[in-house]
């Protein structure tokens, strides 16, 4: 058999990192020749994940053509967030809990989605699918990326199967979720020492809505002042990464994790759409206030997209 | 909980009929309301399955915008093979076996592939995984449609786990899958009385391969002659079908289900990639040997999508 690799999303988050290292573990347990891999440096939320659980972030790749024939993606699928050569491999299967767009293939394939708040849920099912004991520290790991993509389950993503695999992870991790998931989420907001750009990079994901190439990044904070005290550095920043990746408009949401409402800093074109997704204009400060809003793919993305479509 | 359909493709086969009645079971056996559709009536080995365990046809519907908002699909994905009006209604689950194209969601989904010879093995595996009993009627069904797909377990696409459901199904079902097999398959290569306009429209999909319009149908029969001494009946009511319908190339396979081989009529533009893909020219008949050719899904599309794409 050929060896495959696994990797999540571009700009990996916890879950796009740990979901590889998870679902490669599993399958060579099923006798597979599969690598973990990441398509980027973890974020600080992560490298406290890993510190915690004496884990090794996966290689960073940037392209895996030149290295496999065939390739397996977690957290993702839409072309525009894997990785640069994707086309010149094949995609043998696919684990995620996201829309499917961007996504095409010329065979047959394993496909897994489900509508729940993290990838690595799923793959705590698939592990009881195929009888194969999650080992402790990929337990903690899991643990740890299902409480990031549900915010400690406050996200309205999360549904029962994230509440249960949380329990069970959390009993093999022998850890307090809720101890333990409020320092996780805190070690991601640290912001200090790091650039405007650096920041609105960390955690962003391009769209194709109508036809404009659409960036929606997300920063998690505890406290959303802390971040727009420095909003000219941040709008400078947006500026130079849409003219230099040609976004044609830049939604940044800071989302604090401890009440769960979100401000968004919104520059480009077309505004239209944005204010018709949310039934508000910008304010004087270009941004929109959005209580109870925490999940960009369950109350940001899908909004938008209706809005852009009925332009 | 609203109502929601559950339909196979358009021109259905007996997995596409048999696929939505049985997940449609499933799902309401879990407490969703749903009821099994089709997108056009039982052909011959269908009826002849219905009959053999006493089912009904499921209703036929042209549109579904008309009586519900949330759809799910069996045995395909692919727009145009779909109802018509699928951009009007949400697509909330898919079990499928196929390549996946022209298939975007706005919304997160469950979705379900597996590279299988046919969607009721997948939806037995969801019968296990859900600890739901398949009853008697619904086992033979399901034994029937693992049986048209695979073509008694003959064609390349049959995996272990399709034996391994025949096995099962079989026992259920309380019947010999090799002889009631053979007779189920017989049943669906009656062409007396049919007209050539008919028998090209039975079971045929559509494939857009690098901008072109592409029909693949398929015949199966005991005796390839007996299709073939119709040609001129066939060339005019393929002419037609491309002429009424937009087609620029049509693929007519006439598959002989006893030793397995396959000759191919062809008729449109453009000709060099298909000849490409089959590495022989079309003979005086305009036809292609294919000796050991059954899947349509693993033998012919891949392989014309890629030469259509280095064209």
């Amino acid at each position: 058999m050929n060896k495959q690799l696994v990797f999540g999303h571009q700009n990996p988050d916890t879950d796009a990192i740990v979901a590889a290292m998870a679902y490669s573990h599993l399958l060579n347990e099923l006798g597979a020749d599969t690598e973990a891999v990441a398509l980027g440096t973890p974020n600080d939320e992560t490298k406290y994940v890993l510190d915690c659980f004496n884990a090794t972030a996966p290689r960073v790749v940037e392209t895996v053509a030149n290295e496999v024939k065939e390739v397996i993606l977690v957290d993702h699928n839409e072309a525009q967030q894997s990785v640069a050569d994707r086309d010149q491999v094949q995609v043998v299967a696919v684990v995620d809990h996201h829309r499917i767009a961007n996504f095409e293939t010329t065979n047959p394939l394993y496909y897994r989605a489900e509508p729940v708040g993290c990838t690595s849920t799923i793959i705590t099912k698939l592990y009881h699918e195929s009888n194969i004991e999650i080992p402790k520290q990929l337990a903690g790991l899991m643990l740890s990326a299902i409480i990031s993509d549900t915010l400690l389950m406050k996200s309205p993503t999360t549904t029962d199967e994230d509440k249960a695999a949380i329990k069970e992870l959390a009993e093999i991790a022998g850890v307090d979720a809720n101890k333990y998931g409020l320092e996780e989420l805190r070690a991601g907001t640290n912001v200090d020492g790091k650039s405007a750009a650096d920041l609105i990079d960390a955690d962003a994901k391009s769209f194709t809505l109508a036809g404009k190439n659409v960036r929606v990044a997300q920063i998690n904070t505890v406290d959303v002042n802390d971040i727009f005290k420095r909003q000219a550095d941040f709008e400078t920043a947006i500026k130079t990464a849409n003219a230099d990746n040609g976004y044609d408009l830049f939604f940044l949401m800071v989302t604090n994790i401890l009440n769960s409402d979100t401000e968004a800093l919104v520059i480009g074109d077309p505004i239209a759409p944005v204010e018709a997704a949310f039934d508000q204009k910008l304010n004087a400060q270009q941004r929109l206030v959005l209580p109870g809003v925490v999940s960009r793919k369950k109350q940001v993305v899908p909004q938008l997209t209706a809005a852009f479509e009925q332009q």
